[in-house]
């Protein structure tokens, strides 16, 4: 894939496969956390994780065969670290990133206008990533930084292979964001997504902008760990078959 | 598929596997939703989704081979729209769907009638589309439009491509449907298919056929948008691998 | 296949792998209906239903390139009847069925023997099939059959296709299973499968004896009438490709 | 593989590989176990169980070309048992199983710091192995051996196939370890994986330190024994397809 994006010119349309991409995970995971009902029993986060990783997988078999399916800041940067992605096409696709992720919060604006228990500020708040009951900002830092270069060690090893085999990448892709969604949402309302973030604190009021900056470094802290433990490790190595 | 579809007469076993797979699709919904005990803590929610994803898996590895695996009239009109599906064949495929999920609603009153506690006008109207809660039509009309869209781009994103690849596209389509429905129940009850909301509403009286316009008109909305905006934008584009 | 099962002696070995995994199936099905805790919301039922749709996929996976995966009688009698399988290999197929099914049984007694809360005749009285809650045995069959021939119509469908294809043909059926329980567990604590009926009804009372015929019954209908079909109507068809 | 591995000595690569990989199994177990509320209704249970799948699917996805994704003492054992894995690269195997395990722990210690709840000695003992409930240490030696014995048959029937359809065998894989992961936790919180009891037992007191031979021992021992049944019974037979 290097030759071909490092050559190809980035298109108007894989730029709209990222806003739409992106959209369509964003808006996912924000209609879920905000319209379906709390539950003390834990139903609701695996229901908000299950959507993350199914909302990943659908917009790649719709997108990713147009843009490869980046929908996330941290991703374009860890391929690009991995040189598996041309640089000079990461900063319009994070855009186009981060307008998707705002375009699913207006859709989520729209539908819940009509509902007096919605409430912009306190709605968006909720689904901002800050620390949790009772963990510290450092320990969204950690799980942040852990949970977002495990996702890119993953899309980079499930799309090493041939084209054939990568065909299976974004089952891959959606259940290795799944459980890591179970695994952050409990201490830090689970990123690992700078356009998320930034999707949901700019509506949610001064607390969630004000945390803003550790879901957008962490997320590329670990993305970049990630690029460079696949680059100086496992890129091209000697493949042997599982079992 | 294209040359082939519009060549081919419409033979009877597409029709006879379309109205199998609505069934098995509408009938999967249906029971859940009427038989499965409700619970507040979200888990039939997550249940009745997950049914919705792998009913219509099983229904398009059945028989997606010989019909094409629709199911659903928004589906027919989203492929045709696309250039994907032959308009001639369009209206038998929609009676065929229709049938199948009238057939569903009777197959579930025939396990019903042996329940006191099941009542044909109860059932059939909390398993109709409408409004739920606090949310308004138009809240219905947006989530439904961009529902529907978002699951006919999925359809035409992940079949647009190579026979072998095209072999994951049920599981795909299913995990799509499955997260989409997630986002759905709680504002309009789920429809994104005319069939499904037919099959429910001529059973579930007056305020159910009321509303039923409603779910006719917006996935068929959601639908043309999809197929208008993968006509003109994806279609024949040069292809980047994931990652 | 055909050829290839008719002419084939049925060996030991591929009577071991239907031991083994119809062992796994229902081993899998009993521990979690019976160790799980029991809740009144919903989580045990799709918890049970996910089990017998994950179990069947890794006996599949396991086994399936040995005898080719029955695991239940239902399946070696609708796959003989559409013309897919030897009938007469299929005698020692249903006994080796019977015999993982039975030895499931005994696994979990031996597992269950310390612990003072579990009672053989009332636990396995409760996972065995028989109407549940307000409905008649009548709802039973009707559940029983249409699931049953549903279920056996996926497997046709899904093997009804290039060797490559196929692969995926246990997720499809895994799917398949998954939501078919989930239909047919308030009804008739879902059986699907005379192996499994045998298994907890011969350790669960006389109620659960007086109750198995339906069970043996009720889904060989489904599987012939699904075998039928199939050889009538699909089978040998011109193929459409998804979408 | 058999030749590749017997002759190509151990790399270091593999060995961070094995490091990784079991890293984002434990981690992910140990996480979610100790961060997700408690809660009495199964939820937790299917949470942690899917979670068990999910990272192990990531972690073959992201590592298995490199080293075969064992993240198992078991699974090194018992493919090297089945003649499918070099022993003499079994003991680094091993240790860099233990030492990727010891690391999840460290990782889920430093999230937790921040914590008042947490607390290192209880929070492990809570994921550490032993009998639970009724349960006496016999009924645990019991389901981790057979639950281990069918991980490793699963292991070694789905990665026994061609090269193009061992690409399903992580899905296959991780679907088996979900379901038996549901089976286990209610009797001996599920091990499987002498890793994983070793990873949890050296911070979790002196009960779990003294239950641990049991789950360094079961687990060897179901998956001698299943590669003991492969071995003598699967290996190179004759395959038939499914259905």
């Amino acid at each position: 894939m290097t030759d071909t994006t490092t050559t190809a010119p980035t298109s108007v349309h894989t730029l709209v496969a990222e806003v739409m991409g992106t959209f369509i995970l964003v808006f996912g995971v924000f209609s879920t956390a905000i319209f379906v009902p709390a539950d003390s029993h834990g139903t609701k986060l695996l229901t908000v994780a299950l959507v993350h990783g199914m909302a990943l997988a659908a917009g790649i078999y719709a997108f990713g065969r147009i843009s490869g399916g980046h929908f996330n800041p941290a991703v374009t940067v860890g391929l690009a670290i991995a040189g598996r992605f041309a640089w000079k096409s990461a900063p319009t696709y994070i855009v186009a990133q981060i307008v998707g992720g705002v375009l699913a919060s207006l859709a989520v604006l729209l539908i819940g206008a009509s509902n007096p228990t919605f409430n912009i500020g306190n709605s968006f708040a909720a689904v901002s990533n800050g620390a949790q009951g009772d963990f510290s900002i450092t320990s969204t830092l950690v799980i942040e930084i852990i949970a977002t270069a495990v996702f890119v060690l993953v899309i980079l090893g499930a799309t090493a292979v041939s084209q054939a085999a990568a065909r299976l990448a974004p089952l891959a892709i959606s259940l290795a964001l799944t459980f890591l969604v179970l695994l952050a949402l409990p201490v830090s309302n689970a990123s690992l997504n700078p356009a998320r973030s930034i999707a949901s604190a700019i509506f949610g009021g001064s607390i969630a902008l004000g945390n803003l900056w550790v879901f957008i470094v962490a997320p590329l802290i670990g993305a970049v760990a990630a690029g460079l433990i696949y680059r100086f490790t496992f890129d091209n190595k000697g493949v042997l078959t599982t079992g």
